[in-house]
This record gives structure tokens, sequence and C-alpha cells, in this order.
């Protein structure tokens, strides 16, 4: 595996693969690498030859007040498991030859880059954007993967590839759970230990709101009062019921509907979400 | 030579020219082509293995009140034209194809976009990097070709280039002038004949500069004297000498200068420079 953090490196080994005609399957992560990350690299193993990975801690998509600081950075256990899970470049590269001053810059949709996260954490999709499409134009990635955890960011990245035309095949991956049913999520490690047992809390909500789907309840306002019933005892932000371009439903249907939870514990937002 | 209006249908062709690695050049136009033009498909003829010159009248490039409507459309030559310069794709998409609801939004960097050309048209460099931005990508080109009379064009599509690092290399190529000098533009049919006879003022004042600069005159000060003299009879909307950045200059620099007027006859903004 190569670890390569300069850009110049990057696009030469890039050049290479590609007057090679292989494809490649792009990662991009903050590192604080899990078991979710490594389900992204196997998938990408399963659908292309050369494997990227990317860590890089954005400053652009945290906000003022947000954990940019804290971020776990966890660099040397980042390298063994990209290693070990058959990476081929680690590309870690320095803010400084990723942000140019004065440079073009890039908004997400005004409507769903600004409503559920993006209301939230403003800006955050903008700094999303402007690091993926740095990173998809850098890699020439032939697909990209990313978990399905953080849904409006992987529903707003297809849109910036359709709207863009770029010609990359964004691949949304299943949300991995720990063996407890929470999802993984490199702020985990933030918890205390009974901050974790409440988190817990959040799964099982959306467990019961599915197997209410399932017995035949598609009313969404029926399934937000079951949810958060069930959520009594931890502080939510929202949850919220939508389609797949995350405008609010009042009916589930089936393949185009996802319900979207955020709770937050210990000053810790988790997000979570279940695709129906 | 294929005439593409459908994206899809372009596509099909691109993925077809990349799995048989050749390369392709790109010429982006708005049509209404001229012998500027075809300077630029021979050009990306000598570099590339296939050709594709788009006809787009960008609307996102118009602010109100100018001529997006008037502009000239001129299909039936242009193809001509391109059949004759050996060009192997004509793409000639609908706006609204090209343009989605509630995009991305692409912004051109807030000093050199709104200076110059962009203090004068508000929007307009947005609006060029939107559309050359989606050409790119659509097209996959390996290099792309613009005229350097649109000096401040070429050089924000250029940063948009170093910025994103997009895989493509953007091709600068020298002012196409007519018999008397007046350098081609497709709003030159919007002037009279007293009108044209005006504008070949335009180049006499950049001659003129020139001239000076080669006896050693290298003040810019005096420079814009010397050329604001020579057009003392026509309406001149701004005579800037910059660097290659765009920042005012006060002393000429070779190879990095450039001297840019503008001057407005018959209500045509007309553009012109000298790259020195």
């Amino acid at each position: 595996m190569q670890v390569i953090q300069k850009i110049e490196e990057l696009r030469q080994h890039i050049t290479h693969l590609k007057d090679n005609s292989l494809s490649i399957g792009l990662v991009p992560t903050m590192g604080a690498l899990h078991n979710g990350h490594i389900s992204l690299i196997q998938k990408a193993k399963e659908e292309n030859q050369k494997i990227i990975v990317s860590i890089f801690v954005n400053p652009k998509q945290f906000g003022k007040g947000e954990d940019f600081e804290r971020y776990p950075r966890t660099l040397q256990t980042d390298i063994d498991i990209c290693q070990k899970a058959g990476v081929d470049i680690l590309f870690t590269p320095d803010a400084d030859e990723i942000y140019h001053n004065d440079p073009i810059k890039i908004l997400a949709p005004s409507k769903s880059g600004n409503i559920l996260e993006g209301a939230r954490r403003k800006g955050h999709f903008d700094g999303v954007l402007e690091i993926v499409l740095r990173l998809l134009n850098l890699t020439q990635a032939n697909r990209a993967y990313f978990g399905k955890k953080d849904a409006q960011q992987l529903l707003i990245i297809q849109q910036m590839v359709r709207n863009l035309f770029l010609p990359v095949k964004i691949v949304g991956c299943p949300i991995i759970r720990d063996s407890k049913g929470l999802a993984l999520s490199s702020r985990n490690r933030y918890l205390s230990k009974a901050g974790y047992e409440q988190a817990l809390q959040i799964p099982l909500a959306l467990e019961t709101i599915g197997r209410k789907i399932m017995g035949g309840e598609y009313c969404c306002e029926s399934l937000k009062q079951i949810g958060l019933e069930s959520l009594r005892q931890i502080e939510v932000d929202y949850l919220a019921i939508v389609d797949h371009q995350l405008n609010d439903i009042k009916e589930i249907k089936k393949n185009e509907s996802l319900i979207l939870l955020v709770a937050k514990i210990e000053g810790v937002r988790l997000l979570d979400n279940l695709w129906i």
C-alpha cells in the first residue's frame, strides 16, 4: 500500500492507473476508521481494480463551536486497517494543498442543503461538497463509496453528481451497527458508558417504527408519534420522514422513503436512519 | 460529424471514445462561429484525436438587460463550419437538460470574479463556470480551448481547474483579428459601418501601447495615459493593466502582464487585450 500525502504524487499514480485502464474505487473518510469504513472498502474492492482511501479531516464541513479540534485522529491505526483491508493507495493530504486562496466556491442546493442537518450545521454541506468534488476530480474514481448513515450527505452528493454530470457512480452502502445495534460512528467514542446505554434507544426507536411499517402503518404522523414515544428519555433533535429528495411526506411509499433520526446525548449529536 | 442534442447520447459516445483511449479536445462556444472559433478548432485538432464543439447560448452568463435574446443564433451555418473544419461531434444541448432545479451552485472567486467584467456583469463568471464545468465533466475532455480575447474568463477558468483539480488542460489561444485589426467577436455584427470604423481605434490604441512597451516604457500609469489619449473619441469602459492574477500593477513585467481594454460603441461592449 502506498501512503501518499502530496497531490502531485497522487496525480502521477492516477495517470499511471488511467493509462492502464484500471478502474478506481474511492472511499473518502475523515479517518478514525471503524467497521463501517471497512465495509465500504470491501464493497469497493468487489467492484474496482484499485482502491483509494482518503483521510482528511475537512475543516470546511465543521461549523464554529463544532468538534473539528477534538475530532479523533488515529492515523497509525488507520494505516494498519487500510493495509489489512487491501487498500492500494491511502491519500492523506494537507489542507493547504487542498484549499487555495480566493477559490471557486461550491454551494449545496439552497433547499436540500439547508434543511435537517443543513439547518443545524450552517455551511456543512457546502464544505462536504467542496472536499468530495475535489477528491473525485483528483482520483478520477469510477465509483465512490459512502455510508447510508449520513443519508442527507449521500443524497446531496448524488445530486451534485447528477447536476454537474460527474463521470462517477456514487454507491450508498448499508449502515453497519455494533452488536447492540448502535450505528457505527467515529463520534461514538465521545460517549460515556451511561451515554452509550442511552444511545441504544435510537436504533430501538427506528426498529419499532420499521416493525410498524411492516405491520401496515404508513401514516407518517403516527409513525413519528410512535418513535418519539419510545425516545421520551433522550433529547431528540429531529425525527423526520422524507422522500429521497428530502421532502417531508405524509405517507410511506416503499423504496422511496427515509426516516431520519438525530438525538443528542452528552452533547454528541448521533445520526441514524432507516431506508424504507 | 455527429450533431448531438441529448446528453444521454453524448455520454454513450464519450464512453466509446474513452474505452478506446482516444484523446478528446473540447471547444466550448455560444455559436455564431467565426474565424476565431475556427482557429480554436484547428489548434484542438493538432493536439487531440477527437474534437467536440459545443454550441450553447448559456442563459446563466447573461445579466438582466443584456443581449441574451438578441445574441446571434446561426446554427445551420455553424454546422457547415464545424463539418468543414473536421469536427467529430457537435453538441447542441437544451438548457433544460443542462440545468436542473435547486442545483449545486458554483461561485467564481470572490475577488477575481467581481472586478473588471465581473463588476460590470454581476454573476457573469458564476454563469460561465456553471456551464464550463458541466461541459468539461460531460465530455471528459483532455484539453479545452478558449480564446485569449476573453482574458479574464480564460484566467478564471484556469483558476477553477487548479482549485478543483479538474483533469483537463485549458489551452488559451491567440486573438484572431480581421484584416483591419478588429478582434473577432460574435457581437461585432451588431455594429453599423460607422460604428465598425470607430471600433478600429481599439486595436490601434493597444498597438500604440505595445509599441511604447517595446520602446522601453514600463510605467503603467504612462501607458494608460497614452492609450486613453488615442481613444478620446470613443467611450472607454476601462483600460486596465494587470498581472495574471488580475491584480493592478504599476510596472510592466514581461510574460506576466495583461492590458485589458473595453470600449462601448453603439451600445456594444467590445473587449480587446494585449498579453505582454
